[in-house]
């Protein structure tokens, strides 16, 4: 949790630093041979993974922490970011998962830190290129590497809950925010873009209609270049329309799949 | 805020009982006279207007703090709720707003109390049948009651931005959510919730255009008796068939209207 190594100490000496009782975890998509990725952590002295999360500094907004925790992880800025969950279950408390990850590093949690309290976290999905992304573990963790969403390892608290409400909401905002556009390269085949639909609602889609829909919003310009990817139809590549996209996305993408 | 009496001594005595820094705030919406509503109080003191929000004891759960304070307002229990967004603004101190209704029921805001920190606040919204409800003030407000989404007064703080924002959100949850579902009478007119669609999509829809396509949802259920209501077509009273609404909602009802 946290992206820069001075925060370790923050967290023992200075907890009026953060915002009191509130974490917040990313929930970090991307897409690579053919298959929805999310970005997982292994902490120190733990066998099971986790999202990667951290604290609010109190001159912090929220997406403002969530971007500089993302940063560290990925290396990326300027990356898409939505909450979507405030989760409060009454047993949250960080203080055994922390308490761990001290000890592996020589220090100790004293008796009754605000670590110890129940913590709310805020999720947030983010939606990046995975060819743009070079992972990289914080000070908490040994491992810092993409999963493929249907073989997730075991994961600490709620975060598999987490991880299933991101999918939820994506699955609803899927005609809204430029989920294709935010994980795609600059340019594509039409079946890459049918393969995260398809993730996303979690059911197969016909191709020649997914294409008749698709191509019918107006928003893909299609490239002269074909596409050089194994394909026996070898298929045209296609980009978004800036303008036409953002524009079909403010009245939303309607038609059904 | 908050939604019984004992809350005003526990605000200043007992800060522990809550979960520090973040509140909530209802964005509680009806449907009555062709108009969606939204449930606003009257904050003693101030000539602004509020939204019904609260604290979060640590024994609740997000969803149960905004129960119960939606309980205090309109008498309401299991009501149709949704988290939609944390604002988190650096200058969102309730300090100012607590000292003046505080002073006003004779008790003072001693010096560095939580309240003078950055509250974050998570924002839901609520469905409610407008006939079902009595708007009651708490103990720091002189008023409770309907305004029209289209005639809003002044509000405090950022409570117009969520006010927008739980409207985009209501927007984009419209073919997710039981939303006319939990805010129309068990029997009503299409033409009822061919406004609500109209005020949440913020465009006029055409009648028979509408009709046809939500009655292709086979979600509606046709009465035998017509609806007396003022028009000179007497149209047919409706009601949802609820297995299949629910079954509809889970693969969303993606028509464009």
């Amino acid at each position: 949790m946290g992206s820069t190594i001075p925060v370790i100490d923050q967290y023992l000496s200075q907890p009026d630093a953060f915002h009191p009782g509130v974490s917040l975890d990313n929930v970090i998509f991307s897409f690579h041979d053919h298959q929805l990725k999310i970005l997982l952590i292994q902490l120190k002295g733990l066998h099971q993974w986790a999202l990667p999360g951290g604290f609010i500094f109190k001159e912090e907004e929220v997406e403002q922490a969530a971007a500089r925790i993302l940063t560290g992880r990925t290396g990326l800025t300027d990356v898409f970011l939505q909450q979507f969950h405030v989760f409060s279950q009454r047993t949250r408390t960080l203080a055994t998962m922390t308490r761990t990850m001290l000890e592996e590093e020589g220090h100790q949690l004293p008796k009754g830190h605000w670590l110890e309290q129940r913590f709310l976290t805020i999720g947030l999905y983010a939606l990046v290129q995975y060819e743009r992304v070079r992972p990289k573990p914080d000070e908490f963790s040994v491992a810092c590497c993409w999963y493929d969403l249907n073989q997730l390892p075991e994961l600490i608290f709620d975060h598999r809950e987490i991880i299933q409400k991101a999918l939820d909401s994506l699955r609803r905002h899927l005609n809204y925010q430029p989920v294709g556009y935010t994980l795609l390269p600059k340019e594509f085949p039409l079946k890459s873009l049918q393969a995260i639909y398809e993730t996303i609602l979690d059911r197969r889609l016909e191709r020649s209609n997914f294409n008749r829909k698709i191509l019918s919003y107006n928003i893909l310009d299609r490239k002269d270049k074909l596409y050089t990817g194994a394909s026996n139809k070898a298929p045209y590549l296609y980009s978004f329309n800036e303008e036409r996209y953002f524009q079909a996305l403010k009245q939303g993408l309607d038609k059904a799949f």
